[in-house]
């Protein structure tokens, strides 16, 4: 499909580039939201994954002790063999949008002046609003530690969302526990203290305006009810130090992971679940870039929590293309069950395309939320999103304005609700 | 691609809409082959389970006592969110053809005047007919319980099929032992006596003209075949009215299948194998709405049985979409594994056209079913076969005319083989 | 996308197709390479599978005793099933360019004509070298036996690759052991001998300009480090004629394989690993047509490989389709792992489309092969390679020069390192 400027996919786009955002998953650091250099946007591990994938030495790029701007300098190196990626359309728009970058290229001739410039625009005081709002980012959620004291920022532009990953499945590492002691002022060597202290988490985010949970799953995680009889021998011998067996550090994970859930069903909390990745597979990857995933995974696994937690919200990322098709299928069925945007791997249009057009087809469109930018620094949000805004208007043009005849104000309505609308409704806060 | 009213995919569309069809899988009663009202069409599963899912609780959908009247006004409350969804554009597109409904969305505001008028064309005596004609069906496969008298109707307009969901899944059901005593006269509480009741049920089948045998399958099934010995324990157990091990279910299902298979062969009878099904997964969904599945499934698991049964065509359906490479490459090289349409979490166009331009590429032209409608009520045959045609009409313009400079004749006969030719040659009739 | 005569993409692919190529896997015998007459191209196993799976007895096929002409007649009957694939577009469109065949079909009634018409172009004793050029070929890497002398062609137009199935997976043959004996002059039933013998083929194909080493797998292999001492007793089982437990055959195929990776390691030479295949699933297939696949696989299970040979690289073809997300994934992250080519099921426009798309978003652009033939006749490079720079055309045009903007000159530059650049990098030869 030809999108030249004119085009009415282009003018489909404009129009959902007016939309006002609430960026419903992020990682940003609310009390540095926006970079300070070129060093903090060519640092997103895409950038240093890729230029390692393409040749470059760990060493070269996360030596100790190089300036942000030697580290740059480094990166850019490498580029000239990842512009044919999109991770690189979303730099090179990026610093065409937010530092007026003219060239379709950084290369090592230009890339000096670039960051120079571009750190003088950063130093403004008013740099981390001026992103927001050249990005129309009204809000965007978190991504907490359990033991973050959530002060200091504005949480209604800055939205907690309580990560869990560390409870479900470090127990068994010591820093672990002892943040939770400190958190909570407990220890939790039992099941029942192990639930007090995690509902204390709770009442504290909560209290702090938190609107969602999250988790990263592994491939084989399937979650299951356990009792506290079968929790306590696994919670004592992690309390106690001791290695865990494979079975046990299972049974530990499903215990916690169901207490989780519990808790979000008695806060009204949605709990994002984002299923499939697998954690170092590669150990001698840059920082960020160690993680793969395996796709012989089924949201079948999780067929007993869906119809336990009625009135638990899980929105839900799967990180291998081939798991869209179940999660459309589970979201038509569930109500509880709902698509949540196109994470990590599966997030390059080649897939979000097909993705995209299958969960219009076929999902409620109140239970569709269509994209979440994922990003550590706020200048990401904006090429993020309009890659996707860039899908989801040649699928409303193709699909909606053509297939079916609706008009182009229909269609950006559709296109409204997905972009923004979901994410109000289905993250109203917690009661 | 652009498709206007007078496009070029909209021509070939046309003709390929004037082709007379015989449909080659449905669940239609033929005693009550057409709807009375409007709550025959909207108490489809697939509006019900989407309003479910969408936030009405099954307790409004399925409240008991209810009129039929009722319980269309109350789904539509559910169809705004709804609007995006291919099944409710099948739904419109229906009430448009056959009650000259002229709105773009049903709603609360015009929906009973749409009840009310069409219900007066249904009380017409030959609606039946009426839809028949104007859906271009010649004739309809039934999908027929084992004990089904075959009686009463016109079996050359609504074609038999044997279901065989029941013998191979729940012997252990006294029901289902009744039933099958009752149909065949037998006590079949060993291999042989059970063998031979199948074949009665086989010769029944036959003698009344059914042209195929079908069952749905769950994604664990694997086929082999089981000796009396093996057969005899779980066959007596079921018997006996025990609780059969799930290793015992095993036996006893694969055998069961495989001497299904084996009459297949004896009278040359297709076996439609709808592969992939776990059932009741969400058990508080309402009616037909509570079935799922499991992508990792293989047609690797079948390759004993299509070796085993080089006489017997296996049409086949897959409900994971990531199982249509296999079911292509399958096709291609095993002469009795037939593709079969597109089957019910698959059956939408963001899936269909991706599968049917692989199996158009790669499968010889006379082995492949491009479609059949699944239908309960005679009404959805023409929307959901509209559907297929404007896919298959894109994919052969686009592939064919296009990139292979076909005429548009030539297309249009490959489009005419796939949809209604290889329905009558694959399903020729029993000998 | 329309792509009339004219059409933009049209004049992309054009210059495409300009690029001369080293073809990196074929099937080629060097001693062979062309054909001699139409049953060398009618009797290539995609042709014969097909008639086959459309209907035709494999007796017909495959009587002993035929001639090549008497073939022909037989498989011609065959192709009216068959004129939708893919495959039958190769064969139009090698008979038109080479042949001068100026028919869309071959019938029985014109393929006599053709028959004797192209023996006559194909007995010129140039006939290799014309197909070559008129197909813009500079070189074609092999697949040999390990056994292989290696002698008597121009191992610079002929590149040998060392093959290794054999050793991997059917040392329990005495066939392939008495090969390895008389090849290598050792009896290797201990780990070291093995090894040693094997440090022997190594240094004989790296001495004869072997450019890589290659192997397919099937979907259950998870390669593995095995010590000797575990080695040694399946080894000597295998080696005293024993029948080898699931266990110890898997054991040895790990041994092997590994040993096989620390061999290309210290040669340089990248290991081109083709996952996936499942062999004679069809025992009853013709020739050739009897190999499937099962989807349930994950580069997961090469994690540890990967991680054990930083310095290997792995050209990886995937069977299934599936499984392209994986390989676009572990290539985006693992500096030795290149996507290579579109293999057997998974070569066809339907598959390719997708798998370029997003080969050319995500991994870096000097880690992706474009496409290798596979063939074994050099007349099929022509059309394997046309259709698969259609593909590239498309998607170089539609998401580089209209999705970004690109010049032509740009799209057709990363056209040409994608076909042909970095078959020369990435297979630079062993050192």
């Amino acid at each position: 499909m030809i999108a030249t400027k004119s085009s009415p996919i282009d003018q489909l786009c404009a129009q959902l580039d007016e939309i006002v955002l609430i960026d419903p998953h992020s990682h940003i650091n609310p009390h540095a939201a926006a970079s300070k250099n070129l060093g903090d946007i060519l640092g997103y591990h895409y950038f240093t994954e890729l230029a390692h994938s393409a040749g470059m030495p760990r060493e070269v790029i996360e030596a100790p002790g190089i300036t942000a701007k030697e580290k740059v300098g480094r990166i850019v190196e490498g580029l000239a063999h990842l512009d044919n990626t999109i991770q690189v359309k979303w730099l090179i728009e990026l610093c065409d949008r937010f530092f007026g970058f003219q060239d379709d290229r950084l290369t090592p001739d230009n890339w000096e002046a670039l960051y120079d410039h571009s750190e003088k625009l950063m130093s403004a005081p008013d740099w981390e609003q001026t992103i927001l709002q050249k990005s129309r980012l009204e809000a965007v959620f978190l991504t907490n530690d359990f033991d973050d004291p959530l002060t200091g920022f504005d949480t209604k532009k800055y939205i907690p969302c309580l990560r869990t990953d560390d409870l479900v499945f470090h127990l068994q590492k010591p820093e672990v526990r002892q943040r939770l002691a400190k958190a909570t002022g407990f220890d939790c060597a039992t099941p029942a203290k192990l639930i007090h202290a995690i509902g204390q988490l709770f009442t504290h985010f909560v209290s702090h305006g938190a609107k969602a949970c999250a988790i990263s799953l592994p491939p084989d995680f399937e979650p299951t009810p356990v009792s506290h009889v079968d929790a306590e021998g696994p919670l004592r011998a992690a309390y106690a130090g001791h290695m865990l067996t494979t079975e046990q550090s299972q049974v530990l994970s499903r215990f916690v992971f169901w207490t989780i859930a519990e808790f979000c069903s008695e806060h009204h909390l949605p709990f994002d679940l984002m299923i499939g990745v697998n954690r170092r597979v590669y150990e001698s990857g840059v920082y960020q870039g160690q993680d793969l995933f395996d796709q012989r995974v089924s949201l079948y696994q999780y067929r007993r929590l869906f119809n336990a937690f009625p009135r638990v919200k899980f929105p839900i990322s799967v990180l291998a293309h081939a798991s869209n098709m179940e999660l459309v299928s589970y979201a038509w069925i569930f109500p509880n069950v709902i698509a949540n945007g196109h994470w990590w791997y599966s997030n390059i249009p080649a897939f979000i395309e097909p993705d995209c057009r299958s969960r219009l087809e076929a999902i409620p469109r109140n239970k569709n939320i269509g994209y979440y930018s994922d990003m550590y620094k706020l200048e990401f949000g904006w090429p993020k999103f309009q890659m996707y805004r860039r899908v989801l208007a040649k699928v409303l043009f193709e699909d909606f304005v053509v297939g079916r005849h609706w008009s182009e104000e229909r269609a950006v309505e559709l296109g409204r609700q997905i972009l923004r609308g979901n994410v109000e409704t289905i993250f109203s806060g917690a009661c």
